[in-house]
């Protein structure tokens, strides 16, 4: 422990409840992909936004760098900080209450310890629906949902975490307290702070209280699993249920065939929706608000489909058990992913203009670099594709791992040319702060340093996130005090 | 003409091309309420990002103050800066390019100039729907509606310019160019500098294009005309018609009765829709994506409500003429409202479940004060009210002039008590600077002066819109040179 650091305990504990202060436990140094192996000075869970301003405050003064921690479930390296010195980490867990909500405006207000699935149990306790949902929406929290500005299932119809937020309470670097919790659909007072905060990943402040919004769940839902072709055909279904359905369409994900024999590989128990006989499947949620036609509309849409053998083989699920099914499966992805180990793993966003083409590319460019299996799968709806790839049958992991920076660079290139995102959910954290310089707008990078440097000086929020550390001559740290 | 101006002029003469530079117009200093009248010390009518990344560099260098003009239809004066030194007015009249569109990705990229009504337009004739609508549609220009927000009719079911936006080019206070033309729907790389611009009213750079979202047409759409007791009655039936429709009801506007008798006055020959018997009218409009029934059901909802006597009063049109009758009704408002001569008027917004009792209070605050009339209309759907006060019958406005910041004074102090917004669409222009300070949170209004001193050190975007001139000592304008 060096001595700026037992300084500021010292400090600290003369401030602070006791109870704020928690033994160092190492799985707050931990991320799910274990890749980094952040290091821990001072391990802090704070109860009240006044003890989270005290924390800062303090940092500040000291110059001590500070990595909030709330699910520990990014997968970019966000929530750790590795090396020396060790940082203070404040885990908002105990921020966890729910301090209001509304029905008639449609708005809860919660704690940034909230986990996401307790925000949507008590969302529906009140017959409205949040809409974000995540594969690890268990253990998630608010916080780190905002400051990832995290996606999920349901963007293509209710938004990213951005656009369910209304305000936010904020803890800026020097312990000044945001009280922007407001509850407004409309509010033109000023620069529009809320959305600086979110997805800026831990370096402006810590986010303590967030408004969301809720909404009304449609009446009427249906599920469809189909088989397709390519790409080309599940945009061309996207369009023409679009056309039908407007913005009822809560979810259009695509999956390629090596995601479903991975399944079969990993948990042979799973029965799959049917036989894998196509290259491609769709999974899609339509709700619309109330009318008992639903099913009979989408089996016209899908009869013509299939006629012009734009489907090759569909299914409607007859009742909930075989929509959770077929949700089952897509949410398995991700688990057997993991079991097969990819080599390298990619969070990318296209126009849906430039998707089919992407895809016929980057599979080109992989396949000439070896039989490697790639398994790309996503919300194709936002134009969101998970492109991962896995080592050829047979190889072990470790014997691919040293191709992994090459094979990344061949994919963000092309996806660079084609106008796309290198990171459409997941944000930039640790992983990605390279990436970033390569591909980001000059500009934008070098506004965003200016904005860093003006709302914290001393670079003590999350360090090294999102913007490298040593990037800019005038923020380095640590600094000398 | 100041040396400084004479200065830029001539270095400016020789790097834009001679069209750009316009005989100074006074029209370029007017706005619509006429209660500000801005100076002008050169206009300048670029037509291409590379010429204001010129102008503004030019401007930086020698601190000459910049005002961006759009279509001059903003109602807070942020158009248009007064006094002396004139500043350089930069119109986007001629850049007002449709750059590209795409129908798979729903998007269009326009240029800043293009007004809004073209936008719509071509919108349309890609089958599809652009649904930003305020009544100034056919003058207002993007880069207007995006420096300020702009809401209108839409916002319930579509959100604000801001939700309607995926992308910006902007150049900077110093003349750089920020290059955020993306197209995608998730990008999570880096600061959220997009809505950062947006609402800033030109205070921190010149949006010059930008990417905006089209959306498909509801197949199906209905217009109810309805009269109701009170504004309780109001968002019972918006709740009502909210948990049968969801997201599917796209405007929810409320109507004083005082609204009806002030067209009734001032435009004898317009029929109403029914006799003004009751003291509150709603106008709503619901789109569905494709199914048959929409009347049959909003009948069934409505003989309910009526039963109950929730509404006393309604009609469903019955053809696209009615629809348009009913919303002329409501269009005619603000111009009625001109000629009777409001003595104040407030754009703002509320907590829902805070409307009855704000009304109910700020119009017993208004009676206790004098026989004034009160018009509150608005877009109760997303707590927006236009709460505006007019002389007592038979009184000349001039002779009630005086008693408006007393009266303004009255509604904000209770729309902050409420929770609300002393500025829902409007902005803040030069018209509520001074109300910002008053009511903003301290944090948000420092954290505001520090963006803004980091991205224009020498204040010359827009000077002393949204942050008063002269309200931190560090910015203070004009600067020694």
């Amino acid at each position: 422990m060096t001595s700026a650091l037992e300084d500021l305990e010292r400090n600290l504990r003369r401030r602070l409840a006791p109870d704020c202060f928690r033994e160092i436990d190492s799985k707050y140094g931990d991320e799910p992909r274990g890749r980094f192996h952040g290091s821990i000075g001072l391990l802090l869970a704070p109860t009240r936004v006044s003890q989270v301003s005290k924390i800062l405050a303090a940092c500040h003064k000291s110059h001590v760098p500070v990595v909030p921690y709330g699910g520990g479930t990014g997968l970019v390296g966000g929530q750790v900080l590795e090396g020396s010195p060790a940082p203070v980490v404040i885990s908002m867990e105990r921020m966890n209450r729910i301090r209001s909500s509304s029905s008639i405006d449609n708005v809860i207000v919660a704690e940034a310890g909230v986990t996401l699935a307790d925000l949507q149990t008590r969302a529906d306790s009140n017959e409205r629906f949040f809409p974000l949902s995540l594969a690890s929406e268990g253990s998630t929290q608010l916080g780190g949902n905002l400051a990832t500005n995290a996606g999920g299932i349901n963007v293509l119809r209710y938004g990213s975490m951005r656009d369910l937020c209304l305000g936010l309470e904020v803890v800026l670097p020097d312990g000044r307290i945001f009280n922007g919790l407001t509850q407004l659909r409309k509010d033109n007072t000023g620069y529009d702070l809320k959305n600086l905060f979110i997805g800026s990943e831990g370096t402006l402040g810590v986010i303590t209280a967030a408004a969301l919004k809720l909404v009304h769940k449609p009446r009427v839902e249906a599920t469809l699993f189909l088989a397709v072709n390519d790409p080309a055909a599940a945009l061309c279904i996207l369009s023409q249920l679009q056309s039908e359905f407007g913005n009822s369409i809560s979810a259009f994900e695509l999956i390629h065939k090596n995601g479903l024999k991975f399944i079969r590989e990993t948990h042979p128990d799973v029965k799959l929706p049917f036989p894998i006989a196509s290259d491609w499947s769709i999974l899609i949620d339509i709700g619309v608000s109330g009318e008992g036609e639903l099913d009979k509309r989408l089996e016209t849409v899908l009869e013509k489909q299939l006629e012009e053998d734009l489907v090759l083989d569909g299914l409607i699920a007859q009742s909930q058990k075989q929509r959770q099914h077929f949700w089952s499966i897509r949410e398995l992805i991700p688990a057997a992913n993991r079991r097969i180990g990819a080599i390298a793993s990619h969070d990318i966003s296209l126009p849906l203009g430039a998707i089919t083409q992407f895809i016929h590319e980057a599979s080109k460019k992989i396949d000439a670099r070896g039989k490697y299996r790639i398994n790309c799968f996503g919300h194709l709806g936002d134009g969101n594709l998970h492109f991962n790839i896995f080592p050829p049958r047979g190889v072990a992991r470790d014997d691919c791992l040293h191709h992994r920076e090459r094979i990344s660079r061949v994919i963000y290139d092309l996806v660079h040319r084609y106008g796309g995102s290198i990171s459409a959910e997941h944000g930039i954290g640790r992983l990605k702060t390279e990436e970033l310089e390569r591909y980001g707008d000059p500009t934008k990078l070098a506004v965003m340093r200016q904005i860093k440097r003006a709302l914290d000086p001393y670079d003590i929020m999350n360090p090294g996130a999102v913007l490298a550390s040593g990037s800019d001559e005038r923020i380095r740290w640590p600094l000398a005090t």
